[in-house]
């Protein structure tokens, strides 16, 4: 049983996991936390959150468990802003999209990665943001990936486990840089890659025309780059060194590709395709 | 009114086009053409084509329209069938999706492209293939781009113009490079991106972990990497010069973008987030 919930930052995210240990019955009081006070306002109107504070110390104040679902650029400010005020026994976690960063933050603000600390970051979300957009289901059946350090508290962690696993997520546990490479792979690349696509052809001098004929694959392609920049810019900041190299190996490897097509090298070609669309099928079976 | 319409190649496109143009009730007479019998007797039993030959030569004997539906390394070698059998009337257009490479196959079997080959390019699709797949409003409203030439006969172009307008398809017309350019940018660019990353993450140590971690938005990103291997690989060939450019070009501005990654410069990073998303939701609206 969670005494107090502390969620800061009451969005899709923060609101969803506040739905769902709601409706577990796993939670007696839910505080949220936000700068927005239409918003906040909106969570406690719609069930979400108990009562809110735009202070963070106030908001942490007697909570036994602490999610922080802000944006990656103000992680270091709202550990500072709850650094002396949390409970004896109070467990934090956040779910941000990079783990490197969050843990940077937290030695930052308190000279370690403090035992009760767990970074985690939840493999789930829609194209919608704000607590509006929050359900109770979002984490059902998703991952969510945990990455203590050594100085972890074993209880500290189980507590998040078992929080999640309340929410229905599946829980996996890894390395923080591991974490940042797989992520960098499998989400930072391709927003990049669908960002520049799109901003390199509107800026060609056709552009109009050119976005005419995109047809059905082109707008499935490029649904990411509809995502918030502002969101997009903090996590690649956040993340840039397992992104960069990414970036960096993928870029050489379209260069290979210009020069495979160059020497008219079907075979080679074939194979790259053939390659992709089986792993893809293999995916997507998995994942259906 | 056509008096015999020719489908080489009785697949997703030819079948759509047949379907169409018999439920305008303006066609007599439809001959299939293919090498896959079960295929073809399909088409038959579908009510899509009336009777069916394996011979080029035969299938166009008599036809008015001929429309050529085959893969575009099999152009060559289907113009070549039918030259010399062609009825004096006929007009052939084709649907591949480079232009180029058809005009360079017209060029070598008939020493110019003759002037009752329209070349042209439906923008239309789905990711399923074959007769069955085939439905007569696969073209309602979605563009088809002809290159005439100039020696290409206006009869002829009308003609074919006409046809595609039956189907309910908005006719454009434009130069056969210009075609190759902008579907460079929007189709084969993205499906070589696609591939190639999908590939490139099939290639890492840990894929079978990474793609247990990729979320919706990868698999969006990744769906045209789901498409046929051999199709593709004679699009990339086909409109190699275009696309080898606009890869290399491509593969500078992602190295460019490591840099802006490394700089930490998140100023840059935003805008160009920002303007790719502007751009997508603008030509997102207009799509929908």
């Amino acid at each position: 049983m969670i005494r107090k919930l502390a969620i800061i930052g009451v969005g899709l995210i923060g609101g969803s996991m506040a739905r769902a240990l709601r409706d577990e019955g796993v939670v007696q009081e839910i505080v949220g936390c936000g700068r927005n006070r239409e918003n906040l306002e909106k969570a406690v109107a719609l069930g979400v959150i108990d009562h809110y504070s735009h202070d963070v110390a106030v908001a942490v104040r007697g909570a036994d468990l602490v999610l922080l679902a802000v944006p990656l650029g103000a992680m270091a400010d709202t550990l500072r802003a709850m650094k002396g005020h949390l409970a004896e026994d109070a467990v934090v976690t956040d779910a941000g999209s990079v783990k490197g960063s969050v843990v940077r933050d937290a030695v930052e603000v308190f000279g370690e990665v403090p035992p009760f600390f767990v970074p985690g970051h939840p493999i789930a979300g829609t194209e919608r943001s704000g607590v509006e957009a929050s359900f109770a289901e979002l984490y059902r059946n998703r991952r969510v990936i945990l990455t203590p350090l050594e100085t972890t508290d074993q209880g500290a962690l189980e507590r998040v486990e078992w929080a999640w696993q309340k929410c229905g997520a599946v829980v996996t546990k890894m390395a923080v840089e591991h974490h940042d490479e797989v992520l960098a792979a499998t989400s930072h690349l391709p927003h990049m890659l669908a960002f520049s696509l799109v901003d390199s052809l509107a800026r060609m001098k056709e552009n109009d025309e050119i976005f005419r004929y995109a047809a059905g694959g082109f707008r499935d392609f490029t649904r990411i780059a509809s995502s918030n920049p502002v969101m997009w810019r903090d996590i690649c900041i956040a993340n840039q060194d397992a992104l960069g190299g990414m970036l960096k190996r993928f870029a050489d490897e379209l260069h290979e590709m210009a020069a495979v097509l160059k020497a008219g090298d079907s075979e080679a070609l074939e194979q790259i395709f053939a390659r992709a669309k089986a792993a893809r099928d293999r995916y997507i079976d998995r994942a259906e």
